[in-house]
């Protein structure tokens, strides 16, 4: 699949088949995901992909809770016209199916990163200047492209860090010797054929948001 | 291009040709970064493009500053062995010539990001868990896979964040009415033809870092 239509088409698939996702998919969406940039190229990444029935469920339990959770904390949304509105809806309803099927998509991929504190070096030391962040998200964007290029849908979630602990228990994630968490978790990412169709995402137009050499400064 | 060779082959480029970027290419990678995914779909991010010759100068005299003060903060390097001490030589000198020439790549892209206090909802209503980072560094890196498909070299670098303040002064970023940022630069990206070759970057394999079901499962 030609580079552009991937990065173009790669939107948030919320509703997916029950068709398996084959391991070797997920090993080329990996590394794809594993050749992102990261500082000092420290990759401090790793991966947990989670297609167990038992497991996908018990991790899909805690997500339904914490996504849950999340929605009754947004602020009450006000929308200019109804077909705002509309839209809305339809991501919310798309929102709330995952998060009630989560544990039935075929693979769930955790992307954990360890914990630093601000402005320490980590083991390799790698010193951080606040954005440790930078070296984790590209790689769950690859990991969404490529899956998208072999036709899988996949959506970045975060919801599931109001339950990390629970999960990281779950999963078996290690602790530091002191017990505090060594890693945490930076997105949840499903993977699945989509029920329904790619398509270019509704996005502000990029015209709107760019400047040229100076901030408010349009080229036409 | 193939969008898998695409993923695997974007690696940072620190040195570039005089070759000109079109603004048709620059508008294609923005494109690509603007279809990345964000919480709530809020796209916070705004692009500075920069090709001016004078502001390019003068920006890449801060990041000059920036990187030479970040080279010096790090913690002396240790190596197992000489291939691992001679390949962080490499990319040290290949940094601090990005650092000595960022004023003459031919385009420079910001990234910024509106500042939300932690757990506040920011102006559309959208509550941060802590990750409004998600919802800018897929755009980045959307931006340079983009690039790489055109041929386009680029390096996602923070090191500029050390003198943000002058930076977004320079460029005429606005403040909130209270006198503080409203907007932090996530990344810049140099843009340009690179000298030499694209390529696969070295990393750790995949299957080091990647557990399947439980931590410290392998799968053959």
């Amino acid at each position: 699949m030609d580079a552009i239509d991937a990065l173009m088409t790669t939107r948030a698939i919320r509703r997916f088949t029950d068709r398996p996702v084959s391991d070797d998919d997920l090993q080329t969406c990996l590394r794809a995901a594993q050749q992102a940039p990261s500082g000092g190229n420290v990759q401090p990444q790793q991966y947990v992909v989670v297609t167990d029935p038992e497991v996908r469920a018990a991790v899909g339990a805690l997500y339904q809770q914490a996504y849950h959770r999340y929605e009754k904390a947004l602020p009450e949304a006000t929308f200019d016209d109804d077909e705002k509105a509309v839209a809305w809806r339809r991501t919310r309803d798309a929102s709330r199916h995952l998060a009630d099927h989560l544990g039935e998509v075929p693979a769930l991929v955790l992307f954990l990163q360890p914990i630093v504190p601000w402005g320490a070096a980590d083991e390799q030391g790698h010193m951080d200047i606040g954005r440790l962040d930078a070296s984790v998200y590209p790689a769950v964007q690859n990991f969404c492209v490529a899956a998208r290029a072999l036709g899988l849908g996949t959506a970045l979630t975060t919801v599931i860090r109001i339950h990390s602990a629970e999960v990281l228990e779950l999963l078996g994630v290690p602790s530091r010797p002191d017990g505090l968490p060594r890693f945490e978790i930076a997105a949840l990412v499903p993977v699945g054929y989509p029920k329904g169709n790619f398509g270019v995402a509704p996005r502000k137009p990029v015209a709107a948001v760019t400047h040229w050499d100076r901030w408010g400064s349009k080229r036409a």
